[in-house]
């Protein structure tokens, strides 16, 4: 940490800062400038977090320059993860693709849904059974009921299931059924619930919260493995921004600051990302060129019956057109050397 | 509704969607221009809620014209709502004014807080007992004796008691000591947990998120009263925008919006609204000027030693100075007749 | 300047930092911590403006300390500037209402405005006779034709003139009949025209860019200080955010900010600030309320038929509403001690 | 047009709206509901452009549904455009890189640098003559001389030159040297530049505003086609978010939304849309894999000593091993029918 003091903070102010800094067992470093003074900290940093030098007179302003996050920072554990579920592998060069609706809307649906997710090639079939709508009075979810729909979908095709869980309460049920725990966006930030499926016993995709910062969202993934949950997937799914076009702004850059700052594996949501079935095929080619380790997606029998998202939704054709692509983008690009992992 | 056919939509494809409509028991109404076809929709449009429009043939885009709330509504209650608590009334010409510092730390601090805040005039003790952080590594909150020490300095002071609850097991807790429920700007959107505060015997105070769009917020205003709790208190907080020399941006014409849109009252935080101090006093005095119903801020008796939040606390003095101006500015305001309320 | 080097940077390439600054005849400072280690400079930094260290190998990145702007800063000018404007005053303790319409539509609508305006007690008319337009087919202004009935208002009323300049071309002509040249949001940082009126003989507003960050926007100022036309005022007209139900975000804090920062007067722009005509009063209130030195709005004898920004225009009659209550309000602040000048 | 009426619009205002569209010429047409009534307009609303309906009584609000663009749309022009530049073609399935320094330092560094983007296969050599940066006391690059080394660099190499103009007076001047002519993201809104490069008789390459939606970046490639310069090509560089860990959001998703939405082709500048020379292999990868026409990329021999933009700038042997990618990746991409053009 690097304290920078006003250009008029006095003798006395300077002192003050540094008595707070050697109070907490650190070595501070002071550096006289013409016009400012510069009071660095030596040692753990931690112990600091808390104190507000910015409200200590003659301080200006704080920088800080050690990560608050270590479990998940790539310096703490340099080689990238590969989490295995069940058998299916994410990461380290393990491509994995979730595909299904948006929301669990009846079981002909879902197994119609799986049927067509595994011909495409996906190991994972998704469906929201527990829904968080803006409105109150929007469709939120079959719950338990959709739990047992994705189970026999997984009895019928081998799939692989991932749902969201929304609440403390509902994580041993759907842990009871998922092989993998969504957390969601909005969610991203609600500490108890990262607690409680840091305690599941199953492993984690933490989507981005609609405005969460890197820093943010990295920690966020701190919480869950800090609890004793290794097995953490990031999702990036698109930030919130002033463009409307899009639904979102997909921000393809955090798969490569992933990469750099985190051993975790990362996967590309395109369509919540875009809100617009149209552009999940040239931004899921873009996530698979950019080093993601892989894809969920929407995708529905029929989109203009959806119950929701459907005009994001792949319809069955566009899906497995799109999966080709992906399958034969991914092998290119392993076997040319042009796959990025760690950067 | 309306829905916007593409300029290339054939006969059959707007004989569909008007097919879905009708379906459904609404009427559709078609408008053909030169170049674009509308079918417009009468009738409740709540049922068709889910269906996808925009993934039809032939559809280019649907605006939605309805508001999705209704109970938060002003056009539902035209009146601006009072709400009562225990004698402490806020909106409809009843400001009220809420400090104390960002976290209960000990005892010792928050009965001094509370001395302080008793003695600008608060008629509210605010203080965190349970508080969420980016990281793990970060102070948590005292929890229920946090809570006790609140519940102390309101016999000490006659003081009510706002705090935070950040998780739904804790609503029981934390109803037992609290007079107002803080639901805070991360979990604006843990619809659970608004849910279960909607079923409490309290009222709620519910801060924007941190990206929530006013139409986002009234929603999840909704949820809160939808489960029969009408005593919401709306907190505008600052949004993230781009801009870092403010820790957010705080945006005062929520105020104004939401005195359009609602009949809520509306509380604002400058101090989270601009995470400096500094700042706190004229953020506050234009809270006012513009129809806030009230102001939620932090004050600690020595912030440059807080645990938390440190560097946008007040002092005790900066406290007593603003608060003079506060009651001088809105007296003001009330016998000019310049105080905005309904617009 | 402090460089903060990685984990893992070598002594040789701490060496090669330390050259580049000794080369540029500063003098380094090496801080040793535990993980990482950090490099002061101390002495003119400018020198060192343009040297990428964030390039050089063992560097994780750099913190900029010292502003980028002088003649702007209130630490260099630490009264409040005030700005004389052929006897009408702006700043330190004078405020003043730039009133009128979006743009110049014809000579009987200017000469309504001007005398409305009047009426009301601003002492700038303002009005666009070139009007900068996303779409190339909307209307582009009156151009010279405008300017002159602007000219002719100002010999009606005596109101002085405050009108946009685009072009580099036009600076001269609008000189010639503007007492005040606007430099608009979209040419925040058109740094030719910074620097045009800067060498014009005239005083300048300075609109926030809608995306530009409060260091942007003090260093814009300081293109046109530089240039040596010390007759800056700068204008908070909103910013650009993901919030789609106003026009802009109105940003408040940036007076206070700038206040603190700087010792050029800020006027507020409650018209763009909202896009709603409804949200004006509100805004203005909370404008004079945290300390601006004056308000620019739109208003137009029938905005129902104007040719821009009708919405956010303000009728006469709540015009001459809004002013009434505006000068109560100052007047009170400035009796009452309550005026918020230098933070 | 759609104008929605408020709930309780009377049936003079409905009158009153539909005099104003008739008097215009073109046909009305009213669809009661049971809560709102819509007017829809028929016939061309250019017409319409300039009234503000949002200020007539009764009104709630309007939609606008035709878009302002024509010459830019694809709805126009349905065939990609490709964009000849003596010989070089872009778009359409033909795919350019520009590479160079950010700024044109002295003739040796610019001679250096197009020796190795030639070396690496790039068909442009960019490098900044006129430099727009945020404070006054930065570099500005060498102007004129800058050009002659662009001039002489062509010479040696055979390279085409990009180069920037930042202003109406040296738009003879840099089209006198160059073969493409950029506007930057700062001068995206200048309209003055943006017809002064539509009349002039070289191709302009446009970059996205900092804070531009899409169609604000459509409508100003519309001023230069508009002049009856039909050679655009249009830039993504990033746009400015919330997050602070990139220098900008790389907002690919608008390759594919630009794809669907024009006939122009499209570059991406992965160097100013990440500010780390780290992430531009990563995002120039996602830039070809989602249908992007181009990049344009800083490299610079030495980018430890660049005056500007280093921390972002290739080295050559970055540059070199980031070429032969791209070139294996597009060739795949072409062979394979997984190369994405209109959408």
């Amino acid at each position: 940490m690097v304290i920078i003091m006003n250009a008029d903070a006095t003798a006395q102010n300077i002192k003050e800062v540094i008595e707070v800094i050697e109070k907490a067992g650190l070595q501070a470093k002071v550096m006289e400038g013409e016009q400012q003074k510069i009071v660095g900290v030596i040692g753990d940093k931690t112990r600091l977090a808390m104190v507000p030098f910015d409200a200590m007179d003659g301080v200006d302003t704080t920088v800080q320059i050690s990560k608050s996050y270590k479990l998940v920072s790539r310096e703490f554990h340099p080689k990238s993860s590969v989490i295995d579920i069940d058998g299916v592998k994410i990461g380290g060069g393990n491509f994995v693709v979730m595909a299904g609706p948006c929301a669990v809307e009846s079981r002909e649906q879902l197994l119609e849904s799986a049927e067509i997710a595994k011909k495409g090639g996906a190991q994972f079939l998704r469906g929201g059974a527990y829904k968080p709508r803006t409105s109150p009075y929007s469709f939120q979810g079959l719950e338990e009921e959709g739990l047992k729909y994705l189970a026999e979908a997984r009895e019928c095709t081998g799939l692989k299931i991932v749902t969201e869980v929304t609440e403390v309460e509902a994580v041993d049920t759907v842990a009871a059924y998922a092989d993998l725990l969504q957390v969601g966006a909005r969610n991203m930030q609600n500490f108890r619930l990262l607690k409680e499926v840091g305690r599941a016993n199953k492993p984690v995709m933490l989507k981005r919260g609609l405005a969460a910062t890197l820093n943010e969202w990295l920690n966020a993934a701190e919480y869950i493995m800090n609890e004793g949950n290794q097995n953490v997937i990031l999702c990036e799914r698109g930030i919130r921004t002033y463009e409307t076009y899009t639904r979102n702004t997909l921000d393809l850059s955090a798969v490569a600051a992933v990469k750099h700052l985190s051993h975790l594996p990362i996967v590309v949501d395109p369509s919540h990302g875009t809100g617009k079935w149209r552009m999940v095929k040239p931004m899921a080619f873009a996530a698979v060129a950019c080093g993601a380790d892989g894809l969920i997606m929407e995708m529905h029998p029929n989109p203009a019956k959806a119950l929701s998202d459907g005009p994001q939704s792949l319809t069955p054709e566009n899906y497995l057109e799109l999966m080709a692509g992906v399958k034969k983008l991914y092998a290119f690009l392993q076997e040319s050397g042009l796959a990025i992992d760690h950067l």
